[in-house]
C-alpha cells in the first residue's frame, strides 16, 4: 500500500508532538507538513530533544496550497475557534481533515456560540464532521468520513464509562444528574504558559477548576449521552487538576433504574465493548491511571453500591492519547480501513 | 499557668510526629512519654532529621502506670481496634485521652462492628466520648470532655462542607445521595510498608480505591450528617489517591431544596463559621489542598449550578493536620480553656 | 521594645511572598508597604489563598519617599540590576536595607559587569555592603551594617560546607578545583512564566544547566572562599533542577591535604558552628533536602574516603529560606540586636 | 527465522516486568516461562494492570530442567549473590544467559567478595561471562557470547560518558580522580518495601546515599574505564535518588590534560560512536532525563570549562533500560545476529 501523506498544523503544541511521536513510528503514514509558526525552520530536535533521531523532519511555516497538494489527511491541533475554517479550506483541496479542537464536536451551533462564545461552523460543515469515538457507535461512519470531530479528553473518558449503561437503559435519568468527578493531568492545559501551569504552583497541589457546570466539556458531554440516550439529560461535571503530567481519570455516579447485580452489568460491558481492543474492563481493587499512561488504552472498572443502589464508574485514560493524538490515529487507521490499532498497541512503560 | 504534661502513645507514625511538631512547638505543654514499641530507646533524631533541635527527647516503650501518673493528657495515635482499651485504662488513672483512632467514632457499637469486624468499646466508653469537630456544635462538649474521639479526615472536609447546608435544611434529602468525592494525599495511608505507597506504584499515578461504598468513613460521615439532620441520610463516598504526601479535598454534590441565590448560601456559611477560625471562606476560582498543607485550616468554596439545582462544595484540608493532629491538638486546648489556635496558626509554606 | 517597621519591595514573587509569611508571624515586626507593580491594589488574598488570614494587607505600588518615611528596614526582593539604585536611594533616607538580590555581593564591580553584563554599583556602596552569612564570620559586621548583601542560595549551601575545611587549612588548594555539584528546587528559578518551569517540562525530569563554570553564583562563592583561605581559588560549580518546588543541595568534593580521621574533621566542624543555631551536623546514612524544607537550617553530613582522600561534603536548604528570605530575616534580627533565631525556629513539615 | 524461546527467571520484579513489556512486543521473542516464586500461578494482569493484553501468560515457580528444554535464552533478574549459581546451571544445559545482577560483572573474584560480602562465582564462569556493553568495545564479543553479564546502570551512564575521553587519551589521570556525581530515580532501589521508597519520605525529597566512595557500583566503574585507559585509576562516586520513578544521571568532572577546543572533543565522542545507534550527542543548553525515559537511549552533552580545563560530561539514560532490561535486549539482539536495535526504538513519551 502507498503511504498515507499525513501533515499536521499545530505540530508543537502537546498534542501535535504526540501525533508527530505516533505517526513517525506508522508503518502506513509519511509525515510532509509539520506546521509551527512558534518553531517554524527550525529542526525538531533543537526544541524537543526527545525526537533525537527524527532528524530529517523541521518545522515549517503554514503554505496551504503546497501543504494540501501534498497531504492525503491533515490533522488539526490547533485552538478552538481555529480550527473550523481550516478544515473547511483542506476539504475544499481534497484532503481528509481529523480536527482535534472543540470546532464541530458540537452539532448544534447555537450550543457552541453560547458555550465558546464565538460563531460556530456553518452548518454544513457541522453536518458533515463526523464525532470520532468509534467505540460508541460511529465506527462505520468514521470510516466512510473526510472530517472528523476528534473528541475532547473528558468526553472520551466519560463516554466510555456510561455508554453501556445507556445502551440497556440502566440508568434512571429522571433520579438525578448523573454526577462526572473528573481529574487529568497538567498536559491537558497545553504548552502555553500560565501560573496554573508554573511548576512550582502546581506541584504537591491537587485543584478543582471551573466547578459549577461552566466547564465546556458539559454540552459535549450530554449531547453524545443524549443520543445514546434518545432523549435529553442533564451531567454535573467537575473537573480536578491532578499534579502529574498525563492521566485522566472520569469517577461517574450513577443511579441504577432497576436492582441488578454487579454480575450482569459487567456482562452488559464486555458485550458492549467485545470488539473494541482498546477498552479493558478492570477487576483489580484499585484503579490508577498509570496503567494507561502512554497508551491509547481505556481502563474502566465497576462498583455497585447496594446500600443506594448506585453504580460508580471509575475510567482512565491518557489525556493525550485516547483523549487526544491516540484517537486521532485510530480515527485515521479507520479511515483508510487499515487495522483500527495500528501504531497505537505501545503498552504502559510502568513504574 | 502549669504546663500541662503531655503524652503520645504511637508516636513514631505520621500522626504521632506530626503531633510531635505541634506540642514541642506548644507554649503551655510539656512533652513526657513519647511511646513508640518500633523505637524505644532511640532518639527522635535518629528516626526523624527534621526533629534535629528535639535533642533531649527519646522514644521510650509503654509503661502505663508511669506514664499515666506522669501525664495530664495522653494522644493515642495507634491502629484502630488498639485504642479503646487503652483510653479506658487511661481514663481509670484520671488521664484525659485523645484518641485519634476510630474506635470511639460511632456511638452505635453494631455499627463498628459491622464496618471495622471487630468487638466494639463498651458501650459507656462510647457514650462518654465527645466527638471532637468543634465547628459543628461540639465545642462546649469538648471543653468538658475527658474523652475525644477525633474525626477521621475524610469526615472532617465532609462535615464541614455540608454541616451549614443541614443546619439550614437546604439540601434536598428525598433527591439522591449526597455524592462526596473524595481525595487524599498519601500520608492518610501511614508509614507502614505497603505496594499502595511505594513511591514507583504511586508517583504519576491517581487511583480510585474502595469504591462502591465499602470505605469505613462512610457511617461516621453519616452518623454527624444524620445528627445535623435530624434524620438518617446516606451518602456516596468514594476516596481517591493523590500523588502528593499531604492534602485532602471533598467535591460535594448537592441536590438543593429551593432556589437560592449563591449570595445567600455563602451568608449562610458565613453566619455558620464566624466564630471558627479554621474555616475559611475561599472565593476564587480554583481551591487547592496547597494552600491548606501544613496548616490546620479548612477552605471551603460553593459553587452554584442553576441548570441542575446542584450545590458543588469543595472543601480542602490537611489530612495530617485538620484532618488528625493539628485537630486533636485544637481539642486539647478546648479542653484546658485554653485559645483554640494556641500553636496551631501557622501559614502554608508556599510554594 | 516598638515595632520594626518594615517594608517589601518585590512582595510577590517567591522570596518577596516568603518575607511576607515569616515577617507577619514576627513578633517584633510591623508591616507597611508591600510593594507590587503587578498586583497593586489587590488584597494579598485574592493573590496567594495560604495568606487567608492576612486580610489587613494589601500590595501597593511604590511610593519610595512615603515608604522611606515609614520603614525602618526595607527589603528588597527585585530582579538583579533592579536592586542597587533603590538601595541606595533608600539609605539616604536612613532606611535600613536588606538587598536579596545579587548587586552588591560582588565586592568587584568589574567581576560583577563580566558574569552580569551590566555596570556594577558604584564602589562606596559596593563597600557598604555586608555579606549577610553570619555562620562564616559576618555575624558582628552584620549587627553593626545598614546594607545587607544577601548571599545566593547556591553559594549559602556551599560555603556553610566549606568554611571549617577552609578555616583549618584542611583543604588542599593546589589539587584541583573544589567540585560544586549543586541541585536546586524549581523555586529558584522564580515565579514568572517560562517553559523552563512549565509543569510538565519539569516534573519527572532532572536536568543539568548552565553547565561548564558559566553561572554566576561561580565568582560569588570563589569570593567567599578566597577570603576564608586568604588566596584566590577556583571552584567548578555546576547546577541542576530537581523536580520539587523548594529544597537545595550541595554535594562538594575536597581534596585533603593530609591525613585525617573523619571524627577529626567533624570535630572542626563543630567547633566552627558552636554558635550557629541554624547549622546542624547530620550523622545519618542518607542526607536529604526534606528534612530543611520550610526551615531555616542547614544540615551538613561529611563523608570521608580513604582510598581518595576526598572528603565529600553533603549540605542541605530550602532555598528560599535559609537560601534567601529566612536568612534576610535573620540578618534583620541581627541588625537589631534581636535573638537571632526569633521568628525562624519552624521544624520541616514532615513527610 | 524461528522464534527465540526465552524465559526470564524473576519477572516481577522492575527489570523483570520490564523485560516481558519489551520482550512480548518483539518480533522475534517467543516467551516461555515467566518465574515469579512471588506470584506463581496468577496471570499478569492480576499483578500488573498495565499489561492487560497479555491474557495468555502467567507466572510460574521454577522447574529449572523444564524452564532450560524449551529456552534458547534466558535472562536473569535475580538479586545480587542469587545469579551465578542459576547462570552455570543454565549453560550446562545450554541456554544462554543474559544476566541481569552484578554477580559476574567484576572480572577478579576477591574484588566481588570484599565490596559484595559474599563468596564469588568461580573464575571459570567469570572468565566465560562476557561484559555486556556495546559501545564501548564488547560489540563482536557479545555477539559470540554465551554468557552476558550485563551492566549496573550507574556504570553504564558513566562508561558511556568517558570512554572517548579515555579511547583518545585526553584525560588527565595524574591530577585527581574523576568525579561522578550521579543522580537516581526509586526505580533504581527495586519493588521490595522500604522506608526509603515510600511514597511520602521520597517524594519532595532529594538525598544523598553511599556517599564517600563506598557504593559497589565503584569497582565496576573503575575495572572498566582501567581497561580503556590501560591503566589503573580511581573515581569518586556519589549515588543519589531523584524524585522520580526513573531516569538516571551522572555528572561527570574530567580533569584534561591538554588544552584542546570543545568542538574538537565533540568531534572524538561523533567519531567514537557513529556505529552506535543509541548514543545520541545532545548540544542543548539543558540535558535533561526526561527525553530518554521510556527509551534505550543514552543522551550525552559536553561542556568545557576554559578556566579551570575540566570537561564537564553529563549524560541520562533510563536506568531500567539502557541502565537494565533494554541493554540485556540489546544484548540479546546481538547474540543473535540480528539488528541490535529491534524493540528498542521507542522514543519517549513526552512530556
Amino acid at each position: 500500500m502507498k503511504k498515507i501523506k499525513t501533515s499536521i498544523i499545530g505540530a508543537s503544541g502537546y498534542t501535535g508532538v504526540e501525533l508527530i511521536r505516533l505517526l513517525s513510528a506508522h508503518p502506513q503514514v509519511e509525515l510532509t507538513h509539520l506546521v509551527s509558526e512558534t518553531y517554524q525552520q527550525q529542526e525538531l530536535i533543537e526544541v524537543f530533544p526527545h525526537l533525537a533521531h527524527l532528524t530529517h523532519l523541521k518545522f515549517v511555516s503554514l503554505d496551504l496550497t503546497q501543504l494540501a497538494q501534498q497531504s492525503d489527511v491533515v490533522f488539526l491541533a490547533l485552538p478552538h475557534t481555529k480550527a473550523a475554517a481550516m478544515a473547511k479550506e483542506l476539504l475544499q483541496h481534497n484532503c481528509k481533515v481529523i480536527d482535534l479542537s472543540a470546532d464541530l464536536r458540537l452539532n448544534d451551533g447555537a450550543t457552541y456560540e453560547q458555550w465558546y462564545q464565538h460563531p460556530a461552523a456553518d452548518s454544513a460543515l457541522l453536518a458533515q464532521a463526523v464525532y470520532g469515538l468509534a467505540e460508541i457507535g460511529y465506527r462505520e461512519q468514521i470510516a466512510g468520513a473526510s472530517l472528523i470531530a476528534n473528541p475532547g479528553c473528558y468526553p472520551t473518558a466519560t463516554l466510555l464509562a456510561l455508554a453501556p449503561l445507556l445502551n440497556n437503559k440502566l440508568l434512571n435519568l429522571s433520579a438525578a444528574p448523573v454526577i462526572i468527578d473528573a481529574k487529568s493531568g497538567v498536559s491537558g492545559a497545553g504548552r502555553s504558559l500560565s501560573l496554573a501551569t508554573h511548576f512550582c504552583e502546581t506541584s504537591n497541589n491537587f485543584s478543582a477548576y471551573q466547578v459549577g457546570g461552566i466547564h465546556r466539556h458539559t454540552p459535549e458531554i450530554e449531547q453524545e449521552l443524549g443520543k445514546l440516550a434518545g432523549k435529553e439529560l442533564m451531567v454535573q461535571f467537575t473537573p480536578h487538576l491532578i499534579p502529574i503530567p498525563r492521566g485522566l481519570m472520569v469517577t461517574a455516579y450513577c443511579p441504577l433504574n432497576s436492582s441488578l447485580s454487579l454480575k450482569s452489568i459487567k456482562q452488559f460491558y464486555t458485550e458492549y465493548y467485545q470488539d473494541s481492543y482498546f477498552v479493558q474492563l478492570n477487576n483489580q481493587e484499585r484503579t490508577g491511571v498509570k496503567a494507561v499512561i502512554g497508551t491509547n488504552f481505556c481502563q474502566i472498572s465497576l462498583h455497585l453500591d447496594l446500600r443506594t443502589n448506585y453504580l460508580v464508574v471509575v475510567s482512565v485514560i491518557d489525556n493525550l492519547l485516547k483523549g487526544a493524538s491516540g484517537q486521532a490515529v485510530q480515527n485515521m487507521n479507520l479511515m483508510y480501513q487499515l487495522p483500527e490499532t495500528i501504531g497505537l498497541t505501545a503498552l504502559a512503560v510502568y513504574p
